[in-house]
């Protein structure tokens, strides 16, 4: 595929979406061509199964459900904007994807993790990232930032422990996919966070250009 | 399980919903505990996905988005109402189940069959009907009785030869499986497909009670 594609992933409150938007802006100058997307959501019918699997209300939502309406977000996702974006040559840049499910839905909820990711490769054809960073930040942390922010989703009342899990997960995707995997220490200014993910960008797709 | 399990499927018109009715109300007649439902729906989370799959406006869903949409609702009504009342001793009613992903989205849209009984699988716990009555109508009869109902939805305003792949697909299924599937020949009268029905589910359900 001519296009890039670069995900961003761990806890709620970690700064991921401020430095989407701040990478891409910068990308955009040097005269790439740049797209940012999200999940749950990033399409029409992605935002309608969003605001489902969020809504605070359908607390009978069962585990396997949640499961598969992410990945059905993700199927719509992946065939209507990703994959035509990277066949185009752009750089996608996705707040959350495939890692999240494993860490959320596989470590977290506790389910089989090959079965969440067999479930997710049908949803993407096999599509993986180029490059994934991991916003390394506590379970303390995370909780802080977030109830700084207001009034907490379907997803976000889970408690501490399943925090721990997820935590957890996000390190284990790490060890297993290092080259794939930076890690990002999250709990650093906005600046500096940024200035790393610029540097370790670039140098990944002049090194993309150099052997291609 | 304590309960019976029983499906119908077959294309849209063949009268699956007026049989069932019908047989639910001999079933409770005769004292048993019935409960009946119907696929994708029958749970209140199953009902906004329905309304989802359905809807002519979302045009550009793409079919794994609808093969796991369909899942999705499938896992929460298995879980939150068929498996209950299986362990509770009723007789679960079904219009349609894995059957027809199977036929519709495996057989009628060309994806792999064993990657729809795999997301199915995930959905269902492995959970199978112990009896399913296969309505056969032609394509032409099926057809017919739709446009006699008024407007297409999303699904029905498929062409003819998706509707013949998914003909010949239930007929692999019912081959595939011929103790579980019964074949009702769909293009009589109400009352006699009424009358095979009574007398083929009350001599399963009296076999089964002698043998248990």
């Amino acid at each position: 595929m001519k296009g890039t594609f670069i995900t961003v992933e761990g806890p709620d409150g970690a700064g991921k979406t401020t430095q989407l938007q701040l990478l891409s802006d910068v990308l955009k100058e040097k005269g790439y061509n740049v797209m940012t997307t999200r999940e749950p959501g990033g399409t029409r019918v992605g935002n309608k199964i969003r605001s489902l699997i969020l809504n605070p209300d359908f607390e009978e939502m069962k585990e396997m459900t949640e499961i598969l309406l992410y990945a059905a977000s993700r199927a719509q996702h992946v065939e209507e904007l990703i994959r035509p974006a990277l066949e185009a040559g752009t750089i996608v840049l996705c707040d959350r994807f495939v890692d999240a499910s494993l860490a959320y839905q596989g470590y977290g909820l506790g389910h089989p993790i090959d079965l969440v990711r067999q479930i997710n490769d049908s949803a993407t054809g096999g599509l993986a990232p180029d490059r994934t960073y991991l916003f390394d930040l506590t379970v303390t942390d995370s909780k802080k930032r977030m109830m700084d922010r207001g009034a907490l989703d379907r997803i976000e009342q889970r408690d501490d422990a399943f925090r721990a899990r997820v935590y957890e997960g996000f390190q284990q995707i790490a060890v297993s996919d290092p080259e794939r995997v930076q890690i990002v220490q999250a709990n650093r200014s906005i600046e500096a966070i940024h200035q790393d993910l610029v540097e370790d960008v670039i140098t990944y797709l002049e090194e993309k250009e150099r052997f291609s």
